[in-house]
């Protein structure tokens, strides 16, 4: 699908941004960007749980135990993902140049890659754009950040909360890139979350936890979790309110409103898939515990034939009970129940007839709509947001020569 | 792909078999086959995982635990599966009209369906099939029966050897049906292997499980299991050789033909993938054990992303190294090594060169090839069969309307 953005000007006390292009990307496009703080901030990152680690999160995954960042480095076109020690020294050197440029600690700079596999970046271009960036860097450049860090994506995708942090006014933005069905070699998800709110750093790890389980946990596109993956949460205290430690109504506010814009931002990458031209949310109850929900509603959202029944807009109830069937989760097939919107297509297993079946069709004819499946069991449920799977899809995947 | 099959006549002494057209698939092709054997037989089987099985699974899961079967009744174009306790009915009740016009134990008739999901089967089309079937019944009408179970399949999967156990000539025939990438409401796998070798029920349960290793259990198509999968091997001993125990060898001689003849369907039924242009054999090995080559394999075989590289004859190798990292077996990216075909594109985790990508797309041309993935971990190895996943799948699973 493609979004319409209106950029809205977007500030963060105490962030500056900068994207500048370095001819990494042949297309001439931004691919370098720069986010700094102008104070060392509580931090904390999530990263992906591929074994097979680009440079950069290998950096990264030591450098976030501080919890303490002040600056986060991005160069897209090129994932430094497979490249050896010289892929960790050039992820170093990266940060090692901002930091001198911007007289900063190196080891509180960050750094992410995104693009193509197996290839070293090159340093050259790298320099050039590190030096570019750390002089264009400027606290109204939030969407030439954005721009920077974007491979594939069909529109750039930001976030933002404003909310009344004890007494004080605080924000909270979050920039991501990310098609919901990963490219080629421009796989990747990347998500900085950016906020002037004082938290203390064990508290901002909980409320990371706490989004990325309803938000980037939660979408299920092909199966396949990239080397490269960063999900970052920043917190510099600018905006002067009481350090929030991990409980009280207002850390609870604080931390709903970050899991808003991670949801957001997820949901906007689900709509992104490579020729996606659905978003369907799949919700499950009356599982025997949420992590048998969890099993079956992944099952369902990453079946293949599923997602191409949801891109013909087929009620094909069938192939979602497969699904539960194969899921792994404890299942009755004679209690399993499925509707499609509002639409009950099945029950106790078997179908509710033609008439319900064509209501469901054109349900599915939405953008967006839900399945729910309930297996009448226990009590667990779960929620995963997924995209149809489309000609265009394979089309996108296949269609490029290396 | 489309394979040109050239029908030479099958017979397996005391075997008889008919397929007709009772009216259930709209096209007026055969959609009722039988298998009738001249007294009964040991007989083994395996049957789906996915816990929504369909009602013919259920009763065959019961009735092969005496290991005796003498008749197979199969109708295609409709699976009887969410079909609650009537489909339980129906499917008894074949087996019942099958027993009752050839007068025999109708314990020993096993009935399976294939085709859409959640509809009961017209009863009235179904007898009058059976009926036909049983007056057509005749020793040479092995392809009569293939063209009876076939759905969305291409063309019609047969593989025969003939050797001698224990002085004996003895014959294998296996019928299969089923298209790589599993069809709407069309799903499943279903096999016979049918042989004159006297064989003890228990030793040919012990082949079955080592065929189907090797075999079925060892093609990656979509990941999705249907609720109909069955797979039969009878023996009736008309080759009259002294019965094979579990040992020996022409016990493991003839272990290794069954072998034979399920890995060769298997293939066909990769080769039928919907939409297949290219079969490929994921080979692993260096993993630490089995298990993880096994993982490893799985996880590369179903990739969507992989897939539709191969599609796109495109070497990224990149995808398929993100594919072991999250495979979860033990991994370490420094050690591993890829090759496509002969041609070695990545090794200790890094690129071995432009020439060699060259190289390898000419490999990644021809409608098979390998892909060898060593961990250089341990010993462990695994052998998994895929196919590519091409804009003809997503347009056939998806472009019809129910």
């Amino acid at each position: 699908m493609r979004i319409k953005v209106e950029k809205r000007p977007v500030v963060v006390p105490g962030f500056r941004f900068a994207g500048v292009a370095c001819g990494i990307k042949p297309s001439g496009k931004k691919d370098l960007s720069l986010i700094v703080c102008e104070r060392p901030a509580a931090a904390v990152a999530a990263f992906t749980t591929n074994a097979v680690k680009a440079a950069p999160v290998l950096i990264g995954l030591e450098r976030i135990k501080a919890r303490r960042l002040q600056a986060i480095v991005v160069n897209s076109g090129n994932a430094n993902a497979a490249t050896g020690q010289q892929g960790l020294k050039l992820a170093r050197d990266m940060c090692a140049l901002v930091a001198r440029t911007l007289a900063l600690d190196e080891h509180l700079v960050l750094p992410s890659s995104t693009g193509k596999i197996g290839l070293l970046p090159p340093w050259e271009k790298l320099q050039a754009g590190i030096r570019a960036a750390c002089a264009a860097l400027s606290p109204d450049k939030f969407w030439d950040a954005l721009a920077g860090i974007m491979t594939t994506d069909a529109f750039p995708k930001a976030s933002v909360r404003q909310i009344t942090v004890r007494g004080k006014p605080v924000i909270i933005a979050g920039l991501a890139k990310g098609a919901g069905m990963i490219h080629p070699r421009m796989a990747t998800m990347l998500c900085y979350v950016l906020t002037d709110a004082h938290v203390a750093p064990a508290a901002l790890q909980h409320v990371l936890d706490h989004a990325l389980a309803s938000s980037f946990n939660a979408i299920a596109i092909d199966g396949d979790t990239s080397t490269n993956d960063t999900v970052v949460l920043m917190a510099n205290g600018m905006a002067g309110n009481r350090e929030l430690q991990g409980n009280g109504k207002d850390f609870f506010a604080f931390r709903a409103a970050v899991s808003e814009v991670c949801r957001e931002l997820a949901r906007l990458i689900v709509k992104d898939g490579e020729g996606a031209t659905r978003v369907v949310d799949i919700f499950v109850r009356g599982a025997k515990d949420a992590a048998d929900a969890d099993k079956v509603a992944r099952a369902v959202a990453s079946s293949p034939l599923v997602k191409t029944a949801f891109y013909g807009g087929d009620p094909n109830w069938g192939r979602i009970a497969c699904a539960v069937g194969y899921s792994g989760a404890v299942v009755n097939p004679h209690r399993l129940e499925i509707a499609i919107g509002e639409v009950v297509v099945s029950k106790n297993g078997s179908s509710t007839g033609p008439t319900q079946e064509q209501q469901a069709a054109l349900v599915m004819q939405q953008p967006e709509f839900a399945v729910t499946i309930d297996l009448h069991i226990g009590r667990g449920t779960a929620h995963v947001t997924t995209s149809d799977l489309t000609v265009a899809y394979v089309r996108f995947n296949s269609g490029y020569s290396t």
